[in-house]
């Protein structure tokens, strides 16, 4: 039995996000299966953190225990074989004993992306968010900066989420923008359930001159879920890279 | 009854075509309902010209006469709403009674989208070619050029078309690279069946060293379709824009 960590991608929208559950087709669920037609090992994965239904992946990275003769090279391939075309094995390697995806990882980037012209593309469905606003650019950065930093950020998660705490350490967050393109990025060591998406209506908001940095600066003092922005749609939400020591 | 012209975007994949056909649903009867339902005229619209089966159009051109008393700049919103997604008209406007999307145009641009890492995105699948080869950019480069001006393109064209002349002049033709990413663009003033899918596929070889510029020359003086390149998937082919003058 060796540890083998897999990079994984995949598209969410037909899934009911990655955690394996009964009402619905998880990420979970269809890679457990293609892993087991592949190497004859019934296994459990661990992924870095869950994603929510229709939530996306760039790099995520799940770790299981498994018996197999599967030269690890190869191994991505004979996955693949099993795996629908909207999941793939990107990369795999054997990883020491002691690897947790979810407990060894140290910083989670997330991306959501967003247009703001007025022909939304077809290409973009499910994919990019629709959102055809002037959008105050350089303000919505401004704001993105305050993020930054340890922050109690119980104002963005969704309210009956049951954690230990809410403090989260936010390392980079910024916007970047390629013509009608906006693309948010946030780095952290951590996130509350729904917390990007909210991180991302709120700023939206600042964009269009509804909220301010001060507004900004109060939900990160404490103020409740309900002076936040909306919860974005996750067709725009990207799991980007998970990264380890 | 006025002329109108629509710019139209399509993902070719669930279609067999832009052409109206009886075993298969096409891109034109799904835009004729859709027009019929925005503005209860049965119209026949005229493309700039066909794309095959699961071909994909960002620019796409094509008029019909209506009788409606819908705003122009609301037309577009009207028909889009009795489009599915992968679908919709970009822009709509009135023209002059003797515009034909067909006749009247002038030159049209296709690219192709080739991927030539080692792993092919789940994002790409059916918009981009999966090609993991490794290529000499400069060399299909120079033979892409080799297609510009007027040339004799039976090699180039599936063997069973017929068509009045193969003669087709060509405006531009070559290659950029964005890292793994490859993009064909080809500009003329028309294109046979399958024509720009055989070029791909003739340059392509070229770029694995299995034909050369020598060979190219050739099957522009007339030698036939056999020694050509094979015709490469439509999915990664893309109807860019058409020229008026």
């Amino acid at each position: 039995m060796k540890n083998y960590c897999f990079i994984i991608e995949y598209i969410g929208t037909k899934y009911s996000g990655f955690q394996r559950q009964k009402n619905g087709l998880s990420v979970q669920e269809v890679l457990e299966n293609a892993i087991f037609l592949a190497t004859n090992n019934k296994v459990q994965v661990t992924p870095s953190g869950r994603t929510d239904s229709g939530v996306h992946a760039l790099g995520q990275v799940v770790n299981c225990f498994l018996d197999s003769n599967i030269p690890v090279d190869k191994l991505s391939v004979v996955i693949n074989f099993h795996l629908p075309l909207d999941i793939r094995v990107k990369n795999c390697f054997i990883v020491d004993d002691s690897f947790n995806s979810r407990k060894s990882a140290k910083k989670k980037t997330y991306i959501y992306r967003i247009y703001t012209g007025e022909t939304y593309s077809v290409f973009d469905e499910g994919r990019v968010l629709n959102y055809p606003y002037k959008l105050d650019f350089d303000l919505m950065n401004k704001a993105a900066k305050k993020f930054e930093g340890e922050h109690d950020f119980r104002a963005f998660a969704r309210s009956n989420s049951s954690v230990k705490t809410t403090t989260r350490k936010i390392f980079s967050s910024y916007f970047t923008k390629d013509f009608d393109y906006l693309t948010y990025h946030v780095t952290g060591n951590g996130f509350l359930y729904n917390m990007v998406r909210i991180i991302v209506g709120t700023l939206l908001e600042v964009g269009r001159h509804k909220k301010n940095i001060f507004d900004i600066e109060r939900l990160l003092n404490g103020e409740s879920r309900v002076k936040s922005g909306q919860t974005m749609p996750p067709h725009a939400l990207y799991l980007e890279s998970v990264e380890y020591e």
